[in-house]
């Protein structure tokens, strides 16, 4: 997954929700980017370092690279004669942005040590006084740029999700097994029976419908006929998990997709990923050190791949896009998966002969059975901001929802999340269709 | 791509279409067995052998494979006490089913020499011998066995096309450029002009309707929701290729998928396949050996990501199958692009005026934008004769229509070709949508 | 291992050898010619084609490039307006010859099936009628000349054991194990106890005296100092690896150089190239088929790695190149090991008590722990024809003495032949010193 | 390159150099580790965990595994119920010793984070607390010991300049360009002319004379007989290397080992590592940051090929190591290369007329034409610690001298130094003989 930054939309619909307050947009900017820093408490200055493969990033480079949002499309684009921080962060902090210029080569970011958190720490004082100098100054707030430093919010929650990712898979490497948080607290053991709810064929709208903020791609929205379809009423737990692995599932090249056998036998899968072997015991890594596996929890660190030759193992299959958000539409519930526990997800409910499925958000990202494609009629953006999500429109899938580790603020039922049906060190997990 | 077989369904679709006349299938199978053998007749032993790349296979090997499905999934369920022509042969010539045995690796076929060509044609004397005994007798040609022979039959003419573009691409590597054929007739040049037929939204059916030979993926038959489009006439030329290349199309990274402008950069893909530089004329390699570019023929051997790129330059989009399938449900007309010739495509004919597209099918496959996954509802076959498209629904595109060395009667509306977006050594081009 | 042209030295050495006869070399050439094409007798057009790895080369392609080197060398600098047989064959057939233009890259010789065996053949009957023109007119003959040819005709010899090492490493790859050959002679069992030669220290002259054939690495002549030593006076025997394998020596990184042990790991070596399971037993691929291990045979097919990591085991050493070359200065025995048993090799006559190693040459080319470099005050010749030995003076070992398939002419104790440790598929084997 | 740490010999030789002094040993001590912990003053702990390529190690390595060695090899052996400081820094900190377990991935060492800077300072404070007071007691003191603790220290001689080599590297990857040492002193430009020494044949002893500290390899003291030769009196420098460049030097495949052009292709090698353009000019990244090129400094950071290629194209060649140890036997001069200028090199003095050449070591190290092997007679020490220099006895080069950044007490004319021929990043420079 080639990926970090998502680029709202400004369209008309988005216009038709009025201009936003100022004074809105200035607690919101505080709080996003002190939850930022909050995020990298735990973590000392060599952790910000480390690089644990091309798709993942070192803290040090989302601390900086988020800032370099605000300076470049913000601060660059409003403040008269504006001089940049440091010149060569242009260079070293632009993601994929063409359009603004050269990129850093991101497999390299990891041999990168300056410049350092210290110097990273200044650069974001420099732009959080600069950005709070404007954001004092009504006058000088267009719509427009309250829009663009939206974006930028949303995408500096985005790379919080990361910032955990990110560490998380580089120090499952480590044979120390370092401790991001000590003391998380245990999930609630799953309750919920393994339910089913079904929706009857129709045409259905899906997309986002306008009236608050929505990514370019979650527009426009649009009609889809969908035959009629059931809907697991929470994800796939461990212990179903591990029924699929004692049945032979990593063994058995017909439950698989041809490239999903390859990746079984060339990276030699035979768990999830952060699942290892302590003796007879399974145990797993997590933020919080070593745990034993909670049967009753959802499953999670797996890739499509896995996901979808579960589902055929149980005779099931994965929910398209279009299944998935026409279900959640009115879902408010969340997760209790609290791994990361961190962005305290609302606990669910469960409501006994409710048609409604449970457990939609805030325990893991969900695998669904779609491509990531742009919706009828989609464009980007124009300009540097809009160089984002189109690109990637090749060899993803969506995934729907949220995990543990995402900011409940960023989590909203049209959310379009992508990635390489090979990824695995998200918190994505599984929920069944049929 | 890895590929080259695509077993057809055996649906109730298929059964209503009442039982297949003997008399019909033992001619159909004679026809196409000796199609095979004459497409062959211009190669010498040294050809069958070499394998330019992993995804090509050696002209040897689709002779035998081709002749292996006829025995392994009919003489050996049928014949008692049948004897295997060679022991070996069952792992040699096995290309996917793991449901029957292990298969010999397939990026090393090139280094097999053994079975030489000579015993090959032993090989397939052999098994027509014993096909055309079990043909001749009707009292054993049960309808499910006709089916299977049925499949074989598609089966081989896919492998047909395949002999050509794998030949053609182990040739253009050799600085000699031998000549498969040496007097193409040219292709009449295109004299259509670059129109529109557009197209309402509506519900529609997309789908095989029964009736004839299907494969799998292209039932069930199924609703889809479309908003009004618009289809080119006729596919993109080499004229109007050659355009986008002048005005910089390889360099400009803005029009380019993330992973396309990947592969422009490691493969220095500065043109279409086959394409190189005389001085300063641009020529191609064909069958028929060094050839002048036509400007006003198809564009040809393209990927995926040049078609979207090409098409996003143009400020256009390629269509989605179900467009494709339902603009070319009542069309017959053919393509005239006759590189190969082989397959005498039926001309078009241009009817000014007709709200219909041209030029559908016999030029160039067409990249749609479809990501390849199972229509809704679909499930494979079951046993070893089922284990194909499904386990390639992950990171390909769907192509429709047929090409200039697709067998005429392998052609059909609903046809679902699938190949990675980065594949180029097909016969594949571009219609633009709206 | 790159390979396979090492060309001879014009050296005042040489010269005062004094003019060859031209009726002498015009037999040679014939007998080396026809040698050549009845080695390839045995092999189909299909076999001819394929290449199993990068290091070796197709046998069209050993045919073709020995002839080049007499058309590029010989004819095209004599004949007045010599008229190449084929423009394309200076490129397809130049091995590594920068002075005298590009290359077809070595490694994709294997996709090249034209200029096809009967194209060669011709190439081949052309040059040889040229040639003997050439031969027939003594007045043409020059000493230089002569000189050139006798080079062209040692390295023809080269390829004759190269396109049976490169077939043997093409058939071990097919299952059906095809056979070159089939009944070769079994090889006399060994019957040389393992006894020991010392040799006092001194300095000791060793390379070419001149008066003979040599190539240019094998001067100047010039003197070493050498401890006193031992020599084994036979190679081990696949009986004594045996003992080796049984003691985990492919188990133990003790016994390995660092990047021995990295290539077992890698290579999943666990025994000689073309050693494998059957049941319980192992049995060899050889040139005759299958067969079972003889223990009293020279192990085969042994890297310098396994070479040296078997010597450390039995609390010996591999023998330094001068070492070998002193104590076989005057022997004239070869070795009775014949799998290939094609050249003729004369037996090796036990002489209890004599002081001289036995089986010094045509069992197995023996690893000697010298890397391979050039002699002190080595020179390559001036020109195109000078460029081969000296640019391979890095990372290789000098192998000496000469196997069952070297042509018995082409054996002589300052022989150095040389490839990289890993190299395995030569007929290599193992003799001790201490 | 894979390498490290080389370990000295417990011959008889040092043996009958008599008891080491305690005392002595133990201000040592102290010299060598303080040295190594002012090195790392300059960095930030974010610097000590990069690393740039497999072959570099992060600098918080370098310190672990240097206080490693002594906690394993003399407070493991010496200490009663020896507690490890943590159990884990065994498999962390091991680098080549598979006697002593299992090893951590070098390539993979740039993920870890933890254990951070902080707790290998205590790590080290630690270990030298413990070995202080194993020091103090000179009862406890045995020859073995002393020996084995003054290994321990050359050991961590050669990490000291390994921190620095690596470093470099790292820094040079990272656009800003960091400084390690702001004011290097400028090394005093060359004023020797290029003269040479002349040596006549004859028999030569070489390797390490016994009466002080040497590594294994340096051993045993043995006879060579030497062709008469000549040696350049210095260091070829920036300004000769220019005009190799400038005369086509990296475009002329003539002047190539066949491994060397390959490097030059597939590395894009068109001038020493370190070396880039700005605008016309060419600059280097020194230690100090961007530096112009001085034409009277040693050229540095080459690579075998890079200097033999140089070696040919002057009409000479690079010496033996037998050659350079000969001529230097007397030699005491240093250099005046002062780009670390870390370790303090004595100046060299030109004494024209002189025999001897000058500017020998503390410039740069040497690159000679002598494949790295064993002197005859050779033996690794027996147990873990004789676990090193002999597994790289393969496909390297021995390099002599020393260079600016070697320490001053770590250099020795009879000290072989060994590197891969590709390698570039290590001080290495070229010395010519004829």
């Amino acid at each position: 997954m080639i990926f970090n930054c998502r680029i709202a939309e400004k369209t008309s619909d988005l216009k038709s929700a009025g201009p936003r307050k100022p004074k809105n947009i200035r607690g919101t900017y505080e709080n996003v980017r002190q939850a930022t820093r909050r995020l990298c408490a735990p973590l000392c200055p060599e952790d910000c370092v480390i690089q644990s493969m091309p798709d993942a990033s070192p803290t040090r480079w989302h601390l900086a690279h988020t800032t370099w949002f605000f300076e470049t499309f913000v601060l660059a684009e409003t403040v008269d004669n504006y001089k940049p921080f440091h010149p060569d962060y242009y260079y070293l902090f632009n993601s994929y942005y063409n359009a603004v210029g050269a990129q850093f080569p991101r497999p390299d970011r990891g041999v990168l040590s300056r410049p350092a958190m210290a110097d990273i720490d200044a650069y974001r004082l420099h732009v959080d006084q600069m950005m709070r100098e404007l954001l004092g100054s009504t006058s000088r707030l267009s719509d427009d740029l309250v829009r663009t430093i939206e974006i930028g919010l949303h995408h500096e929650q985005q790379h919080q999700e990361l910032i955990l990712t990110d560490i998380k898979n580089a120090f499952s490497l480590n044979p120390i097994l370092p401790v991001y948080c000590k003391r998380l607290p245990m999930s609630k053991s799953a309750t919920i029976s393994m339910g089913w709810c079904d929706y009857p064929e129709g045409l259905y709208w899906i997309g986002h419908a306008g009236g608050g903020f929505g990514y370019d791609h979650e527009f426009p929205r649009h009609r889809v006929f969908l035959e009629s379809f059931e809907l697991a009423k929470r994800p796939v737990t461990n212990g179903e998990y591990m029924e699929f692995m004692a049945d032979g599932g990593y063994e058995n090249s017909q439950l698989w997709l041809s490239e999903g056998w390859q990746a079984v036998r060339s990276g030699g899968w035979t768990a999830p990923l952060y699942w290892f072997r302590e003796g007879d015991d399974r145990v797993s890594y997590t933020l919080s050190g070593r745990r034993s596996i909670d049967p009753n929890e959802p499953v999670c660190h797996v890739s499509y791949f896995e996901a979808d030759a579960f589902a055929r193992w149980r005779g099931c299959r994965l929910p398209r896009e279009a299944e998935w958000e026409i279900a959640t539409a009115d879902v408010k519930a969340c997760g209790n998966f609290v791994e990361g526990g961190l962005f305290h997800p609302v606990s669910a409910v469960e409501r006994p002969g409710d048609r409604m499925p449970q457990q939609m958000y805030g325990d893991v990202w969900e695998w669904t059975s779609s491509p990531y494609i742009g919706y009828p009629g989609y464009q980007p953006p124009p300009g540097a901001i809009g160089e984002y999500n189109g690109k990637f429109m090749c060899n993803q899938f969506v995934l729907r929802g949220g995990s543990c580790v995402t900011p409940a603020s960023h989590i909203r039922h049209t959310y379009r999340n992508f990635f390489q049906p090979s990824a695995r060190w998200q918190f994505s997990g599984i929920r069944l269709a049929r």
